[in-house]
């Protein structure tokens, strides 16, 4: 038997929709083991600043927890 | 870069869907800091006790996190 | 063995959803016994005549019916 | 025949999320007539500032126009 | 007032679905009190060793909190 | 010309998810005739006496009326 | 106030699914009064005969009551 | 590079589903130039004088726009 | 036990949008034997040229396989 | 690089719905390989023989091809 | 209190959907002040002509407008 | 008259979500002809080498077929 948890986490980047989904996992790993997939949930620009927008991405990110 | 964490909390009110959303967010409070937003997922009313309906509200409650 | 059924209802109130949802959830009551819950479909606001607008809220009601 | 347009539109309120939705109606008043409904899309709580929570109601707003 | 939170859990079972979903809430009563439902969100079959199938429900597992 | 009606019923089972559906079919079948099909719209797990969890099972069932 | 409720009706025709839908509305009309609006919910053919296929559409019906 | 827009338009036909669709594609033709689609959101039948039912379709209009 | 697969065709017509799913079903037909029903998925009006407008339909062609 | 396709099987049983999924999944065998794993699209229950229903499973089956 | 309205824009790009997303926003500025976010809608590869795949994205665009 | 079909393909790339579209396209261009779009249904990450993230795109491809 297995078993997963999921949380859900935005997270932005300048670069690109990966890059943020990148930043949001590799923050969701400082508290978090056995991470194993993100799903993309939404995606979007924050263009309060209009000269530096944001590229932000949500994740659903699914680890595994022991038995 | 930041990054954001969401929890889904329901409470309820016997004044309205408003205050439920604001209970939520108070309980959710001793617990989380930085909280941005709640976005309402579900409205109803529980009517087990019919003299007595209960306004609930479920909510996905969003708090920034340190990066 | 519990056995529910629902209902589809909607009613307005020139106060608030909150009241429109009681009053289809009251409305149903002289039709329905062991009313348990009302789950918000759709909430509008009906401006036909716009200084009397009303807060309109469809709401699906479970009631429990004997085996 | 008739035919209907529809504008999507924001707006809070530090009462309700009913007040919300008529202040987005009332402000597309100023540049629309004959508006017949406004549908609930999304309903919130915005809480940068936790002591002054803004009810936030997104509306589509539907306005017959002549033939 | 009651305040409720909701996990999201996937769990296996050689069984079936339903053997699956409580083995999710069976693993979730190790670290969560006062579980009150679970709903399903997905359910699927793994199939990479066709010969051992494994049954698979994605829950959403709702549970009171304290005021 | 055919014409079908629905109606959306939920009941429980210690059982299974099929049980529980069957007990929703059996319950209408006594106030309704003609009933060709069931559609699940909803799965969960009640657990307010977790010793003794209940699969409950929403579905729609479409049954024919005479022209 | 105003008080509507709904009904699910699915009828066929040889002809067009607006025919179908006007079916499934007269066929309503002989248990129910004051019909405001039919919503389609779903379209389709039926070709378990071929050379006869049937035009089926599924409506919400929309009555209004008596408060 | 190319830039579409689209609008939201709803009209009605004693005819067809279809007819009232294009009804909202020619009002549209009188403000809006380089129509490109048009893509059903709803149908319905208006049904408030029922000697005389509306076929009405709401469509979302995509129009392209200079660069 | 039966066996359904489906298959998502779209098809036009200058006539209506039932023709246009008649034609999704004459030509998959052409290389499919018993095709059981068609559900409509989306409808839509081509515009690219106004003068000749184009009744578009995307239908799920369900077909039954032998064991 | 991996790739992979889905198709759409409903099947049925006399026994449960997960006994229909691997019925589907068995029969795609024949026909497609490399299937891994399979996601439940709807369930339902087929009632035109009341004392001999059968559970009815949709299920996206995905396989992966060579690159 | 802050209105906010909302307008879809499609735009491409031989880039990335990123880019796409960027081209829509850029040319809605021409038209449109106090622009705060973008959130995708659609993203799409038009392929009419393969050598030269123009990565296409949807948008809603939000901008703040005067109270 | 125009015809169209879709498949649901899958694939990866470690550089972005467009690398991996184009590799779905590119694969099903082996064995299918005149394909006109791809739209996005799913993006992810698959995480079960951290060191090494895929990025996986799920898109519908669609291609004309002849009458």
């Amino acid at each position: 038997m297995t078993v997963h948890k999921e949380v859900t986490v935005t997270a932005t980047s300048t670069e690109s929709w990966e890059d943020a989904a990148l930043n949001a996992v590799n923050r969701t790993e400082t508290t978090v083991e056995n991470i194993q997939w993100a799903v993309v949930q939404d995606q979007s620009v924050q263009l309060d600043s209009p000269e530096d927008p944001q590229f932000k991405t949500k994740v659903k990110i699914g680890f595994e927890v022991e038995e």
